[in-house]
């Protein structure tokens, strides 16, 4: 079971405290990398300029508690890595609960959760505990004590180029930033690591496949500064994966204009797998397509999710655990992923060889017996010859004909041996 | 009257077997000769290519029928045509009932029509009976007999080219290959007779009419492959006549992509007529548009029809007969395509002669007293003005401001008079 | 209260009767000259070929009544002159009812209402009066006096260039021929020459601003043939300032294809200022867009107002007087024509200086503190920036983004300073 594989290698990943920077990230492309030897590790050293931005200093915890004036420690990184404000600067002091307040996190509507919050960009400490938690608190000194570190070092990455027969690529970029956080995000790089597997073990690829394990944002921005020529001539779809993980309803977020290829693709497979779907507007985006799609870079990428990040309660919170991703959720992502690349590589510009419709009847491809009603094949058949006009290709036609691609490949395939279909390049 | 006269025309043409090849196309064509004195008969040698496909053997019947154990003759060819698979090859055999019944054809959902089959790039024998009466067959040997030949021969049809002022087309094609069946197909013919004596009798044309009456697909197939390059060229709108014979709704049938002339100047027709019509997508065509808009064919033709083949209960069966088909059907068909054929001649891109609105008041076309309300004379005089821009054409400008084109024709000739308008080619 | 000096210069201009030649032109623009010191007069003399028309006549008028049988003048120009149609040619004589009747002009179906009626271009002479007045008439000898002339003169109009940075025009067009009536027309000509006032009074104006105050049709037929080449080359916008001024629905008339500048600006003001609006068609025009929008015209002008003409029940009689233009119409009038100004002035095409997202963090313009839910301000910044590709205009990215230009305009301005957007021009 495909989906109970994705689950474990979440699940492997999720105790490993990440960010923007640092260990954790090396930590969890090393895990990646037992799936897809071939992934290669790469270090953006601390300043360096990409694009409007700066690569940060890399930030490591040792470990970050609270004691309580009863000397009883109630916050402890240990036990759960999103206590900790992400990039902490250290703190070793007693401070008063007033003061201590202003360090803290929580959510008075989800009195059980912990919120997971960063500063990645100004110095700050802080703690995120639950509402009810914080209640509980009372008057006195308390204990505050942060081992992390702040220093010049980089800002880490996974790549894997797997080639094909041609030069185009698809692009699947997933982030890899968050502490133990399990739809969001950890879902994205462990379906996005079965995907690289699917990939690597074709005997024949048509496309290059070009997979990034990346840190959110700055990741993407780094990524793209340095890539970004090349990307923009060869890509020709790509997916933003994250928020794969769940059991709910699926979800849908366009490119800028939403009409790519990747677009076209994502909704002809997610209406013709019959999937249930919110289609969210570019609007209300909020991961790496803000640079993907972005003015000037422009890449034709989109995004498939189950529950929309930012739409769904334990988002960007402790209930984002594993209780909340499953084997099936996972599965259910991971198919329609898998399914949506092969429709790419399987969709052509297709044009009839023969003027008129050709005689299917003498190729055993048509009744011979006229009858009142044609089946679903035959009527197929007629329906994809009379759309090959070299100009629409296979997914437009699967759609004016209101049937799946997957469903259409074949006839391709059997018309083609026939010399009756050629493709247009 | 003119619904009459198709009528009867119908009803001289019922008896004949027809098929795709032999005399009973040759005996049609002569009927139709009686009316369009200038038709030329064209004949294509067995053994042609003709794109994918090869002209067939010619096949002629002279009697088929089948005698039961009883020694009474039960299926007779000499009753109803259509009681022999079109293109069954000669038998002249015993037979056993469970040997008999591999050759027949009935309908178990319609008990009392006998369906109508055909075979003619297979050689098979068969026989088509109600199903009702193939329920009464007992055990026994049955006698069969077929005095049919399957000879080199030829492919017959008829055109006839009625010349106009300029060389641009307009094609009317129907088909002439169904043995006695009423609305589809011979309402075709003899609709399209009327529509050619119409065209033969006007004292001025503007465009060339391209008028063929051809057996369905391999006529259309052989026709094409000997005139495409003067057709594409030349027909600027088109229309495949069939199913226009009886008293039910109207049908429309689109070309390819349903933006041609043809496709503009019949919807604009049938709404503007108030007609109640079904619009039909081009994913349910079935005749001969299935070549005219084929991929590298591209011609802008389109159907209208009164009740669309495969979507009456009738169709292809015995009940498909002079009961089915009237008067007021054909009348109605008719007088729907000599509209079109009116707007197309009459559609034109027009431009106004002068800036600014024109002063109708002194030419005697506008009320020189103001009041409140414009009558719809005023009103379509400055609207037609307003939008005669050069750009769209007359059909279009109709549909802006909602109009039938033939209450706004007479005012561009008024306004012609005027030198007020003046037609953009 | 603006609104309400606007509703003094209606009144102040009621009681001249106006048509479209003659002295009430002259003192009705001598009137707004006192507002708009700058405005030219321009003459274009009687017999003048403007396009396809003619400069006609010049009419003034001294005194006009009916005295009836028993001596009483019942009809009396000096107390309202829509009682004397436009244009009456003199008369002194005796008439009886009867043939009186044939020169008055009544409503039936208003029995109350005066109706206002012109003949400009057929000698006519006649009088306006309610139903009821007209039934209660008795059989006799009726006196007719007209005291008018029809003598080679002049048409009579108003502009003023208001110039901006840029040679691209502003239109605003109003007209000044109806005589005692205040929806159509007055309130066109008094809101338009408070706009005048207000871009008059900017420090900084981008567009240039051409301002005309015409007799309807023949002067802007006049207008446009002396200038039509400098406008078709300047002009990117324009509004037909007319029934601006009572206190129902908005009204919206579109230019001939309903896509230009003009169009999308009206309509985004509109909604975005959450009016209630009907939105006509082109087909119901019936002012001087049927001159600006027409072939080979072709400008780009639009139509907002409140009650439109021909749609509200005193449109053209005596009920269309001071009791139905308020300073609170006239006011939403102006209000929505200034913000449609603005909006003009504030589009732009607008493209990002960075590629991918800027880190708007490091300039104070977003949270350094990563939280679940932007606020409005940041979510429209970088909605912004996503959309700033050099293509759309802020128009269109405004509607893209559902939000007013005027809240966006304000993050154009901030964004430029950070030197993150420049204007493509």
């Amino acid at each position: 079971m495909i989906g109970l594989e994705i689950f474990n290698l979440v699940q492997e990943m999720y105790p490993i405290c990440r960010s923007i920077t640092g260990n954790g990230v090396r930590d969890t492309l090393d895990i990646i990398k037992k799936h897809i030897p071939g992934l290669k590790i790469f270090e953006i050293a601390t300043g360096t300029n990409v694009f409007d931005w700066a690569i940060p200093k890399e930030w490591n915890v040792k470990d970050a508690y609270v004691i309580d004036p009863d000397g009883k420690k109630i916050i402890d990184f240990q036990k759960s890595n999103i206590h900790l404000v992400g990039y902490s600067i250290p703190i070793n002091s007693v401070v008063s609960l007033k003061e201590l307040q202003d360090h803290l996190h929580s959510i008075p509507e989800q009195p059980d959760a912990i919120p997971y919050v960063t500063s990645y960009y100004e110095e700050r400490w802080g703690f995120c505990i639950s509402e009810k938690q914080r209640k509980s608190l009372r008057a006195g000194d308390y204990y505050v004590y942060i081992d992390s570190s702040l220093t010049e070092g980089s800002l880490t990455y996974g790549e894997i180029i797997i080639p094909g027969e041609r030069k185009q690529e698809i692009l699947l970029s997933t982030y890899i930033c968050h502490p133990s956080l399990a739809n969001d995000n950890l879902s994205g790089p462990a379906v996005t690591t079965y995907l690289a597997k699917y990939l690597m073990d074709l005997k024949y690829r048509k496309y290059t496949y070009r997979i990034i394990f990346i840190p959110e944002t700055i990741g993407a921005i780094a990524y793209l500064s340095k890539n970004l020529e090349v990307m923009r001539k060869n890509t020709i779809a790509g997916f933003n994966i994250t928020c794969i993980g769940d059991d709910r309803t699926y979800s849908f977020l366009p490119s800028r204009h939403g009409n790519t290829l990747a677009d076209r693709t994502a909704l002809h497979v997610m209406e013709k797998m019959n999937l249930k779907y919110i289609k969210y507007s570019y609007l209300e985006r909020g991961s790496d397509e803000r640079q993907y799609c972005s003015p000037g870079i422009d890449l034709p990428i989109v995004s498939i999710m189950r529950s929309k990040y930012g739409e769904y309660p334990e988002y960007h919170t402790s209930l984002d655990n594993l209780n909340l991703v499953t084997a099936s959720g996972l599965m259910g992502g991971y198919e329609v992923l898998k399914t949506c690349l092969d429709c790419i590589k399987n969709n052509e510009k297709l044009k009839t060889t023969v003027l008129g419709e050709p005689q299917l009847g003498k190729r055993g491809l048509y009744p011979t017996l006229s009858i009142k009603n044609k089946n679903k094949y035959e009527k197929n058949i007629i329906d994809l010859l009379a759309y090959c006009d070299g100009d629409g290709d296979l997914i437009e036609i699967a759609e004016k004909i209101n049937t799946p691609l997957w469903e259409l490949y074949p006839l391709v395939l059997e018309l083609k041996r026939h010399s009756l279909l050629k493709e247009v390049e």
